[in-house]
């Protein structure tokens, strides 16, 4: 028997990756030439040119969204560049066809400059209905994908967003099994990366812009959120704080802690892990108060394992990883997202639409118990769900 | 009966284009899910930073090829824009797959500045084996193209390769039916965009790199090419001529004659257009040489109709056409170029590769006649000729 990597890499080898681009109509004859090339495709040209909207009807615009990224933050790897990307882009789209029913072709780029980044991806826009991007590396992910609002068509970096909505769907149900209210939790979220940021301002219901945020009170939030990074939880006035975390500690931390992160657990009714393996000790869930929460996100290995958290006294402990349970991972998120970004035709994923996807996750477990506060990624009806959520709350918006 | 117009316009909109992206390995359980996405995929990745060259053995960068345009040159539409010229590009990567094998991405681009194409291309190269630039306007697209040349991929204009290299074999051919050496052939091209251009430099055996041309002696050329544009024929220090043109001029029209085509054309063997609809008339063909050779190109109404050509006294006509014989199109070449492409997992598509794919395309009418002087588009072992023919000149080289 395999492991799990050497078998992998033989699944990769035998089919030489796994996507394949496919012929929707065969060419097997001189009419079909004729129809599918030229001269019968200068008419859906002609038609496209006179009405731009048609692309959605006459070409895979209309079924097609790119996974794109640079590989400077790929999974717990690090920055290992375009190419040893190439393999986490593929499996996205995988799972967008397989889980979300629509087409997505994998893109690397062969720069990790922001605004060559911008660029390309601008110029891409025509081509698809969507734009995911993926493993870039933080604070940059935030600029690039702040200028990229503006395209006419969705860009959406799920390590920031996907990761936040799953969250926030599996603390919604997680507060419903410790009986605690949402709105009165207070949170610790390890790691201020793209994740740990956007975790942190979903859970605070703050939207931000060029390093400038305000609270939305329009959406549920919790009580209070400290985001930990490695030198400590951001606060006011810290040092070494780049302008995306002093924006977001200007509205999080009310008490304004200051400290390690054992120091500022304390009391903690809920701890989110997305930094790397072994930051969280069973002494600092022993510290936090009565019926903890612990998400222990870190991939492959994650901050406390489970059956450590869970003998320290956790009432709820969910990971990244399918062998445990609770797998609080994007692909509850992003398929459906994806597929309300094509069926809808969106141009932009607003904040409402975001937290919309969450709540259609979180009612997907409509009797949440300690072992099962997210649906299985095998739901059938979560992609479906999570999109018609999205396009409902566009139309009420 | 539906016109094949709205023929297409039919199978475009039922499918919603031409193209779909598929999994080849299903994600149906989570052990699936472990193998082609995290964990299991970390291993393909850490594989590939150790070793790019891996990424061709492990990723669909091993299979798969971009078709790019900015919509700037489309058909005969012109300048209708990267949208409009999508489904184009779908039906190029469709002929990729059903004739060569190959996959292929269809790419437009939000920008005709050839600083940003250069730079897009570039950043995408990681993705892909080979990148195929479509419909890209003259001169434009020399500079495009020479820029894209160190990439570490291979970048090939098809409109101005395929294009050449289908006509430089049909040209063998025609030239042992009517009884001439190929040597001695005296050739007008009507048309100096990105045609005509390469049409002119393969039929001399030139060599052009930013504006500078020069002959090579280890390929079959003509005597002579006269190279006609709507102001009439490129001859050294003739006005209006971009320094493309000037370069071309001073290695073709040996005589220096200058004047319009009706002029230049007289004692012509071969007329090869490139150009539009109706601009080679019968007495054109009455003052060529006898047994004329009219190669009337343009897509989808030719310089002239094959049936006035043949009155008029042309011994051998072809056209664009799947509708009249000796259909010359480049999906003769381009779906073997790419094969070898893939397969070679070639780096550059160089002169000689050239070559040897129009002599394989000529090599599979053995015995041409006036009605067959270039293979059927479906003859089974065109693309594998052309993709063996580059690989071997590859070894040869």
């Amino acid at each position: 028997m395999l492991d799990i990597y050497t078998e992998s890499v033989v699944i990769h080898r035998k089919n030489i990756g796994k996507l394949g681009v496919t012929a929707l109509t065969p060419a097997k004859t001189k009419a079909d030439l004729s129809l599918l090339y030229t001269p019968g495709v200068a008419e859906p040209c002609r038609i496209i040119a006179k009405d731009p909207s048609q692309a959605y009807d006459l070409t895979w615009k209309g079924r097609t969204i790119a996974v794109i990224s640079d590989g400077s933050a790929v999974l717990g790897l690090g920055n290992i560049g375009p190419l040893a990307a190439l393999p986490v882009m593929e499996g996205k789209a995988l799972l967008m066809k397989e889980f979300g029913g629509i087409d997505a072709v994998p893109i690397v780029l062969d720069t990790q400059d922001p605004a060559k980044i911008i660029e390309t991806v601008k110029q891409l826009a025509p081509t698809f209905a969507g734009i995911n991007l993926e493993d870039i590396s933080a604070p940059r992910c935030f600029q690039i994908e702040e200028v990229l609002q503006d395209i006419g068509i969705p860009v959406f970096h799920d390590d920031q967003h996907g990761t936040a909505i799953v969250v926030f769907a599996a603390l919604q149900n997680a507060a419903k099994v410790v009986g605690k209210p949402f709105e009165s939790l207070k949170v610790v979220v390890v790691g201020a990366g793209a994740a740990g940021m956007a975790i942190t301002r979903m859970l605070l219901g703050v939207s931000c812009l060029a390093g400038s945020c305000q609270r939305l009170l329009n959406h549920p939030s919790v009580a209070d959120v400290i985001a930990v990074d490695s030198k400590g939880a951001l606060v006011p006035g810290r040092s070494h704080q780049n302008i995306y975390k002093q924006a977001i500690a200007g509205l999080s931390n009310r008490t304004q802690k200051s400290g390690s992160l054992a120091e500022v657990i304390v009391g903690a009714d809920v701890v989110v892990g997305v930094s790397g393996p072994h930051n969280i000790t069973p002494e600092m869930i022993h510290k936090m108060a009565p019926k903890a929460m612990v998400f222990a996100m870190a991939n492959p290995v994650p901050e406390i394992m489970p059956s450590e958290a869970l003998e320290a006294g956790a009432m709820i402990v969910a990971s990244g990883r399918s062998d445990f349970a609770n797998q609080i991972n994007n692909v509850l998120a992003f398929p459906g997202i994806f597929r309300a970004v094509v069926h809808g035709r969106l141009k932009k994923l607003d904040l409402n639409m975001k937290y919309a996807a969450a709540q259609a996750i979180a009612d997907l477990v409509p009797h949440p118990n300690a072992e099962l506060i997210v649906p299985s990624p095998f739901e059938p009806k979560l992609a479906e769900n999570v999109a018609q959520a999205i396009l409902k709350s566009q139309s009420n918006s």
